[in-house]
């Protein structure tokens, strides 16, 4: 397998775009990223989409073909990944392998999302599509009754209490202060958040990620040739992608996040590292517990100890293992093809030193976590400073 | 990059199948596949699932996740991918790269779609929303309406005529009759097509697909591991991917294929191969037209003449190139995501000497053409005999 360097990326800010369609994201972020990598003259052999409902939300499909027209990058590949919300990593896995196959040398990758095109109930019951059909979706189970169920869980077998949710929430909305392509830009206190309004008992507003559009873009080629581009480059060290059963109820423990414990363990076999390795971390925060638990069973910390994590302080910028410096899906949004392109997006600019205020020191090593449907399709990415 | 053998392949009968949805197709046909590999034991790395419009006709998301907890592949990697009617090849394409990359030792793709769970005018616009959204879909463009143009063009251009076009629906038709698969199985006459209701003005309802329900599977592996398995093996010897711009109108000359050309010489380039070293083809006739205008700007026949090809019985089962042995699109069905891999799953069994009644004699090597949008997003893959 060759191996395969990030040269470019970009994104859009995230938030309510008013009068930016989805194509008009995808080619913002698409192009930023193309000139971040100095490649606007060179010819793309293949460009991935990481969408989840452009159909469904903005009534276009075959979305990759026509962003390649937009962007002028006609004749290369392009093809739409769905995978939920991990569409976006999805992409990002299958841009790398194209590169790593020796069968592209230049390749576009970009997700985007424009969420806010439809009602929120609307979007609530499309989000709710990627349940399972019978056991799931049709006894009315949304993504926020599914969180909080297993924020019960964890609340009554390991001591989580709603303070370590308000607190995961007030360091990520802090993060995202200091991240100018963040949705939700505005400080959150533990008392605002434990006051917030009840959407699942007992997850309220602050513990939710809100509706987000909003694109980001990566352009991947061969490490060996990344020296011919300017921007600096990341090595993708190692991926892993897992999936776990479609209806969280015939899981051996609904507690257990099986998916990242499989999809983590490859990509550090592949990468040759181990958790203690890594620098600075984006986690699918969808729901303030999904931290708690992907940090978990990522391999940072022990089963049922990510929220005494939380508690020391230790997942903050400042901390020992900074989770969530763009502000995480809670304050940097969720539109959701776009989450996978954008966490990756945000840990190079780490791993250049480009994160500005928000950067965490002498990053060498960065994780991301893609989850997709209710942790039934997680994709993990390790990346590495080159230089 | 690895060699890649196809060492398994099934699929559905096409039609319109009552009382089956989208899994139990996408899992038949999956099933069949890998029971043809005699894989059943065996832990699959990697599921692609090439499908157009889940999300839109049967209102579920996130179908690759579905399908690998149906069939018990659990915790293989899994993602959907999009592109529109080329979706398939797309999704053949990537599994293709996943095992050349040396990511993936056993991968399964599968392609499907739930066409007549809408009625015909909502497929009629959903299928529209692949084309360009202002300069084609907001003038009420079709896909029908487009492939009447391009026929238009070639009649005045290049003489070609009604009987050209009711001669390939008869000769895939007459294919159809030999295919248990097919969702057409009925003889057509040159009179009966000539005589049949007008859909868009030259285009009778002969001169278009059907609207089809079904699915197909194919099973990859290094070539080198091919001989574990118990299915005769399939080289996949090259394959082709490029785009064209959106609109139509935009294209120097819309009698041209480009994007069917560009992919067609990558992959006769990356398989050291020839036009003239092909035993058999499979065309996307989503329209008559098509299939002789593919035949052409895939390098089979000299532009203008792909009619003459046909008049002269050359793309007959008995002729020197059979076309579409399977019926093509326009008899054995076109259930949009499911097209690009039954295209493959045909040319396989003619390779393997399994395709019954329709067996093009002796064949060794396959050419396949999986058509997206109105051209703007081409997949071709080549096919050879291992053994």
């Amino acid at each position: 397998m060759r191996g395969v360097a990030i040269i470019g990326c970009g994104m859009t800010k995230f938030g309510r775009l008013e009068g930016k369609d989805l194509m008009d994201l995808l080619a913002e972020a698409s192009l930023r990223a193309i000139d971040d990598a100095g490649a606007g003259e060179r010819d793309f052999d293949s460009v991935y989409v990481g969408n989840m409902m452009a159909g469904e939300l903005v009534h276009q499909t075959t979305i990759a073909s026509a962003l390649v027209d937009r962007i002028n990058l006609i004749p290369a590949a392009a093809e739409r990944v769905e995978n939920g919300p991990a569409s976006g990593a999805s992409a990002v896995k299958n841009g790398f392998l194209a590169v790593a196959s020796g069968a592209s040398d230049l390749v576009l990758v970009a997700g985007g999302e424009k969420m806010t095109a439809a009602d929120t109930d609307v979007i609530g019951d499309l989000v709710s599509t990627m349940t399972h059909p019978t056991a799931e979706y049709a006894h009315g189970v949304t993504l926020p009754a599914m969180a909080a169920m297993l924020t019960r869980l964890y609340m009554e077998r390991y001591g989580v209490t709603e303070r370590h949710l308000a607190m995961v929430a007030v360091k990520n909305h802090a993060n995202a202060l200091k991240n100018p392509y963040a949705h939700l830009q505005r400080k959150c206190t533990i008392e605002g958040a434990m006051s917030s309004i009840m959407i699942a008992d007992p997850l309220r507003l602050y513990y939710c990620c809100p509706i987000s559009d909003g694109a980001a873009a990566l352009v991947l080629c061969p490490a060996e040739k990344a020296k011919e581009f300017s921007g600096e480059p990341v090595r993708i060290a190692g991926f892993g992608h897992a999936t776990d059963t479609h209806a969280v109820q015939e899981r051996e423990d609904p507690a257990v996040l099986k998916s990242v414990q499989l999809a983590s363990q490859h990509a550090f076999k592949l990468a040759k590292l181990e958790p203690k390795d890594i620098d600075v971390v984006e986690l699918h925060d969808a729901f303030e517990i999904l931290e708690i638990a992907q940090s978990e069973d990522a391999g940072f910390f022990p089963k049922g100890e990510g929220h005494l994590a939380v508690e020391k302080g230790i997942t903050t910028l400042e901390g020992e293992l900074p989770i969530n410096p763009s502000g995480g899906l809670k304050a940097r949004g969720h539109p959701v093809g776009a989450t996978g392109v954008a966490q990756i997006v945000e840990l190079v600019w780490h791993l250049r030193g480009e994160a500005g205020e928000r950067q965490v020191k002498d990053a060498k090593r960065a994780f991301a976590c893609n989850f997709g449907g209710f942790g039934n399709n997680t994709v993990i990415h390790i990346l590495e400073r080159m230089g």
